[in-house]
């Protein structure tokens, strides 16, 4: 039987690693992106094909579940990997961030979070104890704990007091999580380090968690609108603070090149929405930067989206037939544009893993950034 | 080097046929479903999915095309199905239905149709000439002659006088055709027969056609609202006025239930949106009959959405996820209840082509109907 969870590092380079988590549903190569799939799927994508693309894991959104269809009603009918057909790990967050963000009328207290739907208005709360327990009913590989997502700007009185506030609400999620015995010894749980761009308020959150312990550590509060020279100053140092024997997940990033600068700096996880959403609305990711497909140039283009693509969409389809379904809203625009995105991600992962084993992680970032920002 | 056109019949079941259509592009099994490709796609299909459900042929919409991304576009692109990256057979409309049902301020004489676009208020004109010139730039297989789809219901004068015009264009649209010489070598004219529901003007048109001479016949001015049993009445009779030794197209037809009694009527080609539309919608077509996925009765059903279907879609995902992705207004739902639509037509088609083999069409036809429209 394979294990609950264990990580092994096969190469370092710098401070970035490659390796492997290993679960009951299937292994994770790192660095590992992770398609978001916030409703049961990844929007305009056949399960079969996001793993066809390369994807080890998915994440899945309690909040948008928690409402619709309802986590008790996928426990129901067997859990969300049955549900959605998807039979390999699932990491769910907490529905700490989506609550602040998506939902009306909350009201914030230290035993949690109350608020109504966006969907339809109904009243819910959300806690540590709730957020294990919606991620218990679905059936999740990787839960994460849950948090205040601290805001941006912040002054370091009220980013020290959401940190606090959310090492307790760690622990309290640690001991729920753990109250789960059948689930418990299947899944994993992460913890979250918080306390925005203060290097001291970082390392008493990663100390926090620590005493706690966890079988991973995300990298909390960044992706909030500091821009990206902030945010690799935190992760400068905030990576190292934390176990190196654990993987670290940089939640909500990021564009390419966000990638590409946090795996140098130690990240192993990532998972954003960019190349789903953004692929909706007809903006690729290509080797020289992001491409719009709505614009005129495009309208008798014969070439690919990205030359140096090796997806089925770009063996296939002209960025002037692309142009033609974005702009006349056809849906297979936006399965098309979708795949060659999650290509593009995969692609770049694969193309980290193998710069790391083989020792030029730095060629490799310099060449792939210096390109993507040239236009 | 296979045939520009040639139809064998390989038996028959009372009025019924089942045959092949060669062609420079494929075979088409008959009798056939054309799935239909509005502005260059299947909506929510990729054209290898289309293929691998077992369609021979798909149908393009020549209003649309010329209007966006517009059939001289197309032609510099390299013609239809280089753009959209479908290798078999295309049948394109003449574009005469969809100016009458979806342009603006159309003006009608013997010369033709002037309209203003839909999209964006341009001119244009369709006649018999313009339109198999479009047909020509989109490189189509199997073209369409230019007629005025009689209204309904309507007066047995006006019906006479619209259906001696649809002549006089059809006689045009073959010269038009035949004057382009190049594509004429390797794609195929069909004629339309007018005529609305009276026999003696259906035998006229029939007659005039044939003096001009097609390579197939179309059996048009049906579904425009006449009901399924005014439909069969006409079906009794027209495509026995038609040669015995062409294909006999009925145009825009139809639910499940109509297919069956046309095809027991001697109709060997179809096309419809219906698979395609109502599934976007929440329609899905079972043997049982349509079901609307988005009834509260399926939120917790873990069947698929035909037992009787093999297709991909009913052998992975569950009515109650489909019911989820519908009513979360997800892509992938129209994706797969597409998908399965389109699979349950050709799914039919086999079974009617296996029936008219095997002698039994009218006990299938008996079974299929009774049990589809038993709830």
């Amino acid at each position: 039987m394979p294990p609950r969870f264990s990580f092994s590092i096969a190469a370092t380079d710098g401070a970035a690693r490659t390796g492997t988590i290993a679960m009951r549903r299937g292994e994770i190569r790192t660095p590992a992106f992770m398609p978001v799939g916030t409703a049961a799927t990844v929007k305009a994508m056949k399960p079969g094909d996001v793993r066809a693309l390369g994807a080890d894991i998915i994440l899945g959104n309690t909040y948008h579940l928690m409402l619709r269809p309802g986590d008790e009603r996928i426990a129901r009918l067997g859990g969300l990997h049955e549900f959605m057909r998807w039979d390999r790990p699932i990491l769910t967050d907490s529905g700490g961030f989506q609550v602040m963000s998506l939902s009306e009328l909350t009201q914030q207290s230290e035993e949690g979070v109350a608020f109504k739907s966006h969907l339809d208005g109904s009243r819910h709360m959300l806690s540590p104890e709730r957020s294990m327990e919606i991620q218990r009913n679905l059936g999740s590989d990787i839960v994460m704990v849950f948090d205040e997502c601290t805001g941006w700007p912040v002054e370091k009185d009220a980013a020290a007091a959401s940190m606090h506030r959310s090492m307790r609400w760690a622990r309290r999620s640690r001991d729920a999580f753990d109250s789960g015995v059948e689930h418990a010894a299947g899944a994993a749980l992460f913890g979250i380090q918080q306390g925005s761009m203060w290097q001291d308020l970082r390392q008493q959150s990663s100390e926090a968690l620590q005493n706690i312990g966890f079988d991973g550590y995300a990298v909390g509060g960044l992706a909030v609108g500091e821009g990206q020279e902030q945010m690799f100053a935190v992760l400068d140092y905030a990576p190292q603070m934390l176990p190196e024997d654990r993987p670290r997940y940089l939640m909500g990033v990021g564009k390419p090149d966000d990638i590409v600068g946090a795996v140098t700096r130690g990240i192993d996880m990532f998972d954003c929405v960019l190349p789903t959403r953004s692929g909706r609305t007809g903006q690729a990711f290509t080797h020289d930067g992001p491409l719009n497909i709505r614009n005129a140039k495009f309208k008798e283009d014969t070439g690919p989206l990205d030359p140096d693509c090796s997806c089925s969409v770009c063996g296939e389809y002209s960025r002037a037939y692309l142009h033609h379904l974005i702009r006349s809203g056809e849906i297979l625009g936006a399965m098309l544009m979708t795949e060659h995105n999650l290509a593009f991600y995969q692609q770049l992962m694969a193309a980290l893993r193998g710069a790391i084993r083989k020792g030029h992680l730095a060629k490799f970032a310099t060449e792939f950034v210096s390109r993507y920002r040239r236009e």
